[in-house]
């Protein structure tokens, strides 16, 4: 059994670099955030880094179908970090709705402490993507925010809707939660509701 | 247990977003490829799309140390997509030095395959930026494949040197292998050396 060290050791970095090496370690943490939905094969359950990667992998691959013209780059680097404040605040199911009204606040706590762990101008800006992907008004957090929610309905279907079952989720919640990648993509959405529709049929969706 | 699908349902996109989810979809088989590094905690192993997302959130925070003028998101764009290869070819340890020999080869098979999932103008893209990559000639590839170097490193340390000590590396291997970094960043590699001289003095590397 590894005693892992809590922070790197000093070696003489000036402040400024000792805080940017500190809050790289410090976001490891956010592989040991699981979420709801499992990754492929169905082995386990997926955590949030991962789920970061793949959503950001996810942008640049589908950039075309956005409604909107968008900087992408600028999308995937919201993306890196959408779910940083996770690492305090924890992940909370998107169909559970009483959790995520009380999530907010939880969340709004740990960005003051997490971003605030590297130099102020990078606090800043961290903080500004952040604050971006949450209000919902730029063309890249609606196209950052669909593909959030995309993401996981792909994963579902792969394990057969293992989590809504697990859940008691229905097509008319799932319906309703992922239509913000309407806004952002009405092609994506047509996909998307292709999903929902099959997993219908295949009785892994109540109506 | 998941039974779970091998793809998604066919819902009657049109052949090339077909192509794309299916991509997406067999590049979380990137989740289940295992490193030799320990995440934080040192509770398990990483894999590769962890790695690939702190790396790309490393590429971002430490952009100001990079010796040469440096396109960041181009480097992100690099980095999120520099390991797809080792979902055919696996991950070989950076201080096994026979396997890594063989391992090039390999991965220019499974580049082949993988990026070619893609529909032809996206399969190049990608291809591109993996060469850019491994060829190791533009200030971007420089930067992207010191980071790659700089984060096992970092977690190397935080585990109290356990890979090393598994794998009886050296520090003059570690100096060896990582000196890439001084390519990019003489800044970066002083905070490196000073680790693995830290390492040194704490019994974790034989010299």
């Amino acid at each position: 059994m590894i005693d892992p060290l809590p922070r790197l050791p000093n070696v003489g970095a000036d402040e400024r670099l000792r805080r940017q090496m500190d809050f790289l370690v410090e976001m490891d943490h956010l592989k040991t955030i699981l979420r709801a939905v499992f990754i492929e094969g169905g082995t386990r359950r997926e955590n949030d880094a991962e789920h970061s990667w793949h959503v950001a992998l996810m942008a640049s691959t589908l950039a075309e179908y956005s409604d909107r013209k968008i900087d992408v780059d600028r999308v995937v680097r919201m993306l890196l970090v959408h779910d940083l404040v996770e690492i305090d605040a924890g992940d909370v199911m998107i169909y559970d709705e009483a959790a995520r009204r009380e999530q907010h606040a939880l969340e709004l706590v740990a960005a003051e402490r997490i971003f605030n762990l590297l130099p102020a101008d990078q606090a800043a800006e961290l903080r500004g993507l952040w604050d971006e992907f949450e209000a919902l008004e730029s063309a890249e957090s609606l196209y950052a925010k669909a593909l959030d929610r995309l993401q996981p309905l792909l994963l579902n279907c792969l394990s057969r809707g293992t989590v809504w079952r697990e859940h008691g989720v229905t097509a008319a919640q799932v319906r309703r939660i992922n239509s913000s990648i309407a806004d952002a993509s009405p092609r994506l959405w047509d996909f998307a509701s292709g999903l929902i529709d099959d997993a219908v049929t295949r009785g892994w969706l109540p109506e």
